[in-house]
């Protein structure tokens, strides 16, 4: 469960100006002003040459820089910053680094986080020239990678002499609100020009249309008055807007019964009375599925209804009346009220659910997972089953798409888990950075990473900014020498799902300075022996290699494997 | 100089189909086949769950498949690889995978680099059906990334059931034809299917308009015919094309002065009669500029103007009557005559050069180079001269951007060396993964690293890649802890310029499994001693690391900064 609460609405706008001479801030200033109102306390990014004076002006004053050794793993990490403080930044140069740092803004999108990248772009004067420049395609167009952010953010700009803090205040405002990514392009010159410093005396705000919200709490009030047996169907959206104890708290007040999907895990206290499991059709927990299907209201809080989330179309299509909260509208079926931000969307549903007549909710006890044979060279099922055992609460828990992602779901959580992966955009090798963004936001929270070997391969390198950060996560890599999901899906003895060999010992010390504790497990025991011990130890970070076999995977993928097959067909 | 030379000009076309039974390969051999045909024996790229079809079908007799840690260090491997080979692919899944690459595929755009990126897309259902899958926005919209690509490509296709084969020529024929990247999406459900193998039988072909080729053929001999100081400005489409040793013979034969642009170093012989040298404007060698400012006729061969190119504006401004040779057409000042491949108008040139009746040039001898004051701390001056005393011949240099390519530059070349890097695109790191690129696609040629320790964190885990290949590189790392192109452009002491300290000798052991040689050098003996010891020992990789100051740089980077901060102002 995550405590930030994130305040979007509130009922004041900014005032309208009187015409008086303003104070004036740098661009820079400005948005670091902004981004701070907004919970930004750390940058993550690279420099380059075109970013250079926004450095030095956001230097004064704003957020902390986090330098990164390449942009993709500075994208990564400033998505799980996001996703914990409400906003992540991810600081770029033009061309060479805003590229290599998309798939992370695409991730973001598919995953509703708001991770806005700031771009450090070419002078003006080069532009209106249209001058042929290292960092572009060297044809005058420098239009082409806004183009490229535009496909894959909710908002972009690249700023202008007049409307700059507009401009800014529009994509971060946006990209709050839909819980999306936005794009900011700073020519070199302007970073420091002098802008109107009075719209900063206001915090941004969104609202909700008034009528629209009234509308859906009339409408959701009339469905709930008499339901029996109503469930909510939570997604990602409510842990992205920090409401993961308003929903607990409503469950609990009203008595309904609560069931997760699989990109919500940890959203209710494991326990919560009114938690009924994770749901994704067939897929995941029987006894989740069943209370869904005999529910005579089932409300989508904040759901997406991707293949994998619904089990491959196993899952209970919502029908024409279903009440839906999304990000910024909420509604029935495919019909939104209109603009109903997702925390009011969730206090109209609170009230609508105090005039419910219908009995209370509690689920069913759960049943003790099954305990695998000891002994022997470690198998999956045992490494989930001795992670489960050993993990503390209290933490962050990554875990990266593939066996990582698949083993963990099927492993019950301890207390005040925060869970955070990519069941939508699965880009492998994003965990391992999201360790740093997590970390960097939340202190107080240990990171736990489990992770495959071809995914860590990806990103390895921010290991060494973790160290620098002074972060003390601990890594489970799950070593299984290439891509065993893939295995699992096709072809298990193609060479293309092998990965080259590494010395992971060697590179943990290299990476690390040696301040890292470095365990290699090759069965149930040496695992839970050097969990204990990284678990025990928490001044500093800890990498524990589990060997485990090319072909052996978590019972969940099994499931999955057959379902995507069968959907193929 | 390259002796790679790709035949592009052919008279025939393909034959018009006849109606009669034709026989079928699949698409993926259908690519397989093609790209073989253009000279591609090795695929670049990651497995994913939407191109293991392609995958598999491309295992059938296709190129070599070398798996990469991540996306972007495939995308470098196959640039490099490209370049040496007129061609090259790397293959990587939907979404995740093409977008990790796409800083590479730009980068190809920029320097002229036939690049093509095939990724593996979803089912046509899904598509069609607007379904909500992995590895999309989960908006139902999967053009997203195809329109990115777009952005940076030459020619883009997402491949139909119908017209396939005719999609994947069109887009190999514009890729090697213009010298630009091209992008090509294989539905997941199409990889397999089978389409008609008749058109295989006829190579890819491009030829030249006849009457264009004429044109621009009796314009240059009515300017060149009583040219008396001709010079020809050669820049990288002529190491693109492979068109080395017909340029040098065509200089040899005529007597014609010729100058580099500092992206075809190399494509002349040091010492070659015609080599007046570098020219970059004011920027670079006094000797080249003399010549070009004296000129009386300067013919552009497969030059491309930007700013670091033409010493920010300090370059003789070609005039409306000054000869081009660009990839795909050639003419006048800013006027084609239409279609004119670059082999043909080399062929057209040295037609034309026949026909002159002025002197012949005869380049003065090159001084030698300073000698830096021996001892102390290992400096800049004294690397470049050491390594310039070291290098064999017959060696591929590969020198990153920052100090390491400005340093090259100033550096005199052995004999044979082909030299590569990025001036245009200048994206940090890009030069590791080429080792591996460059390595397989011309196996004879040892490659020679030079790469500083802000450019080698980016990219670093290719070391593996090209360990497990077999690959023998010496690589010298420039560890100035940081980014110093940047301190010296701006805020030398700024924070954001610093990057985190790495073990290189635990890093190179672990990648390689202890199969490299490993050396630190902190002083000019030995580092000496580590080069000879590395050039020596042909038969492994060898990593040898340069300590230096954080301030120190090569002296053509002071010259560099000076222009570029006159051309701000």
């Amino acid at each position: 469960m995550r405590s930030t609460v994130v305040a979007m609405t509130a009922l004041d706008e900014r005032p309208a100006t009187d015409g008086r001479a303003t104070t004036t801030v740098t661009v820079a200033a400005y948005l670091g002003t902004r981004l701070q109102q907004l919970g930004v306390g750390h940058l993550f990014g690279v420099p380059g040459d075109f970013n250079l004076d926004l450095l030095d002006g956001l230097a004064v004053g704003g957020p902390t820089w986090v330098g990164s050794p390449n942009e993709l793993g500075a994208g990564y990490a400033a998505d799980a910053y996001a996703r914990s403080r409400g906003l992540g930044v991810v600081v770029t140069t033009y061309g060479v680094g805003e590229l290599s740092a998309i798939n992370a803004l695409a991730g973001a999108y598919a995953e509703d986080v708001p991770l806005v990248q700031v771009v450090g772009a070419p002078r003006r004067a080069a532009v209106e020239a249209g001058a042929l420049v290292h960092h572009t395609l060297a044809d005058g167009d420098f239009g082409h990678f806004a183009r490229a952010a535009a496909e894959v953010t909710v908002a972009a700009e690249t700023l202008t002499a007049d409307r700059a803090g507009e401009q800014i205040d529009r994509v971060l405002l946006a990209a709050v609100t839909a819980r999306k990514p936005g794009y900011l392009a700073v020519p070199q010159d302007l970073a420091l020009a002098e802008v109107d410093a009075a719209p900063l005396a206001q915090r941004l705000v969104a609202r909700s249309d008034s009528s629209a919200l009234v509308s859906f709490e009339n409408g959701l009030a009339e469905q709930l008055h008499g339901a029996q047996r109503p469930v909510l169907l939570v997604g990602q959206l409510v842990p992205r807007f920090g409401l993961d104890r308003e929903l607990a708290d409503l469950a609990t007040r009203h008595g309904v019964a609560v069931v997760t999907q699989l990109s919500a895990r940890g959203v209710l206290e494991p326990g919560h009375p009114s938690l009924a499991g994770s749901y994704a059709g067939s897929m995941l927990d029987p006894g989740a599925r069943a209370v869904v299907e005999e529910a005579d209201v089932v409300v989508h809080v904040g759901t997406v209804l991707t293949s994998e989330l619904t089990g491959f179309g196993s899952h209970r299509r919502p029908g024409a009346a279903t009440p839906f909260l999304a990000a910024d509208r909420a509604g029935f079926g495919d019909q939104a009220t209109g603009r109903v931000l997702l925390p009011d969307a969730l206090a109209a549903l609170d009230r609508a659910l105090a005039g419910r007549v219908g009995p209370r909710f509690t689920a069913p006890a759960q049943e003790a997972p099954a305990v695998p044979a000891a002994g022997g060279p470690l198998t999956q099922a045992q490494l989930w089953h001795t992670l489960g055992g050993a993990l503390p609460a209290g933490t962050a828990l990554l875990a990266d798409t593939g066996t990582a992602y698949w083993g963990a779901l099927g492993m019950p959580l301890p207390a005040d888990t925060v869970f955070g992966g990519q069941p939508i955009w699965s880009s492998i090798g994003y965990a391992l950075p999201a360790v740093l963004g997590q970390g960097l936001a939340d202190r107080d929270r240990r990171p736990v990473l489990v992770i495959g070997d071809g995914a860590a391969q990806m990103t390895v390198q921010e290991l060494s900014t973790i160290a620098a950060a002074g972060l003390t996560p601990v890594v489970l890599l799950l070593d299984n020498a290439g891509y065993t999901i893939e295995r699992a899906l096709q072809s298990p003895r193609a060479a293309y799902n092998d990965v080259a060999t590494w010395d992971w010992g060697l590179l943990v010390a290299g990476f690390t300075g040696g301040r890292a504790g470095y365990a290699e497990a090759t069965d149930d025991t040496s695992l839970a022996g050097a969990l204990a011990a990284a678990f025990a130890d928490t001044g500093r970070m800890h990498v524990v290699r589990a060997v485990l076999d090319a072909d052996d995977t978590p019972p969940l993928i099994d499931t999955l494997a057959a379902l995507a097959t069968a959907a193929k067909g």
